[in-house]
């Protein structure tokens, strides 16, 4: 075991006080960076997630240049559903990836293999080693999977959607099919994490990026049971800390923060004081900036930050993110200034609070 | 004045007890009705909304076919940028209305007129007198206005958008030359719906349909103000309840509560007992049925209107509706067992709670 020299981000997971507020970025490795088209531009999405040397390379890529605590794996939460046997194409300029034969019975959910599906997805392993290897204790390395709903949502649908009503119809209209395939998923996703943290992860995100389209019942009844099913899977199974992002389910945080996670994921809907207040003492919080926030100049992103963290205020278990993941324009000066701006300003803050 | 022969929905607006509870359904004079194609055929979409003969038999469609406790009057939110001076365009097939010359600028903001914005929209008025007329006291008449935050949003980003990375690139960096243009929307819809309801409207509805992207600082910074203005505006000058609709802005419900309006509407995402049990002391509520449910089976469309109408209990001020419009390929059939499941259990819930 390398020790890690920057641990800031497992020590605020764990919710114990650190000296600066750790920071990262959904979708940090991504398009922004001049660097990662670079590598893009020989090797299309789903060779870079397959390639474990380019993986590794990208993923490193915002730990060198923008400077966040922590490395994320590159890889697509997609990958599961493919694995478990469904083809799925990513074409660039074609709107985003997607699933040529989706699942839309009971017999194609019945077919998909949940006991090859793990062992499938060893490339992903494979880029989890090399890159904690290659990261030599730098950072803290974060796996992640998506949550069997979204992924559900993906499957079924083919794509993203507007109003998603192939699989809500589902819901509504043969929700034991639709139980079934969470169920096969929550299965897969749980193993998978699992693998991902004997192979180097130091900590695990779940993305439920799809749970703000459902009712507060849909989410209780078809997401959070299989997020939580999975969050002891993996901590039955390892001793990493567990993040869940359930994007818009701000109805449901209350519940949320009962889960078993360590970290809660905030979209920038919420007010993160207030969530802090009403839930802060079960998890710990990661957010919450507006990812188009970004766009404004240096200076005003800075202002931003330093509205957040004061509202989170002088409480441990704060980790530094953006409320979605990083939009493929924004100037990387800006994504570093906002990374300067967290290190700086939650220096200043708890200095202010010794004073 | 004709009196009415079913005022429940005003009635419960004003939270007085009601033999059962109203149901209307946002976009409830639209695409999903054979009837409504039929005229759309032969006219487009801005002729509709500015020959009042055609507007008024679009309105009160759904009040004969779908049996619904009120018509609101076929319109769109953004005749108001228009009539301010804006080319606004409405080709069928290319992706909703927009605006080929966004505002950019302080000077194409400045040059926005609202001196004879509120007369321009004449026709409006003339709709609402026909279809009041027409309606000879059959139901209520819902005028309606997007909120200046919206309005902003499209005019500023020209269409719809993924992220609205222009408006809140104004926001962030030039919040003073945003903040012209929301006053200055405010002052126009605020005469804008007084004329409605001196034209016949017997309540009216602000529509802020972006609300939900917005920070919850930056909404109550830049949208909920000038609700409250135009909100404060059509109380002082009329004595129509005012319904506030402000999709996705629910960290900011307490807040919401308190802007002066008699209603609040709901999304899907919130569960309406915990709402009502929250704020219901102040306004009535109206929602929140999932739009995607009238998909699925009748059956389980009437589970869905059931589980709603029990959450919310047997208190006053309840207005049900959808969550959100009403979806253009929805079946007639479902959306009447929607209606008619409303009309049958709110009764039937009174009756036990007498039993």
């Amino acid at each position: 075991m390398t020790t890690l020299q920057n641990d800031l981000l497992l020590r605020a997971a764990r919710r114990e006080s650190t000296e600066r507020t750790p920071v990262w970025m959904m979708r940090q490795a991504g398009r922004y960076l001049p660097e990662y088209r670079a590598v893009r531009a020989n090797t299309d999405f789903l060779t870079l997630c397959r390639t474990p040397e380019l993986a590794a390379e990208v993923t490193i890529q915002p730990v060198d240049i923008v400077g966040v605590d922590a490395a994320i794996i590159f890889s697509d939460i997609l990958v599961v559903p493919e694995a478990m046997g469904m083809e799925l194409l990513v074409e660039e300029g074609k709107g985003g990836p997607r699933f040529p034969s989706p699942l839309r019975t009971a017999e194609s959910i019945a077919a998909l293999d949940t006991e090859g599906a793990v062992d499938r997805l060893r490339y992903v392993y494979d880029a989890l080693s090399l890159t904690r290897s290659r990261l030599a204790g730098r950072v803290p390395l974060i796996g992640f999977a998506g949550a069997p709903w979204t992924l559900a949502s993906y499957a079924v649908e083919g794509a993203g959607s507007k109003n998603f009503e192939t699989i809500k119809t589902m819901m509504y209209d043969a929700p034991e099919t639709l139980h079934a395939l969470l169920e096969k998923l929550a299965q897969v996703v749980g193993r998978y994490l699992v693998e991902q943290t004997r192979a180097g992860a130091d900590i695990v995100q779940i993305f439920d990026t799809w749970a703000g389209i459902l009712t507060k019942d849909a989410f209780l009844e078809f997401s959070l049971p299989y997020i939580m099913r999975i969050v002891d899977h993996v901590k039955t199974n390892s001793d990493v800390p567990v993040i869940v992002f359930a994007k818009g389910a701000n109805s449901a945080l209350p519940e949320l923060a009962d889960c078993g996670a360590d970290v809660l994921g905030l979209d920038w809907t919420v007010d993160i004081g207030e969530v802090r207040a009403a839930v802060g003492n079960h998890v710990a919080l990661q957010g919450n900036l507006d990812p188009v926030a970004l766009y404004s100049s240096p200076e005003n992103i800075r202002n931003e930050v330093r509205r957040i963290l004061e509202y989170f205020g002088n409480h441990p278990g704060h980790i530094f993110n953006l409320g979605h993941g990083i939009l493929p324009t924004v100037p990387v000066p800006h994504a570093q200034a906002m990374i300067e701006a967290v290190k700086e300003i939650s220096v200043e803050l708890r200095e202010k609070e010794q004073e």
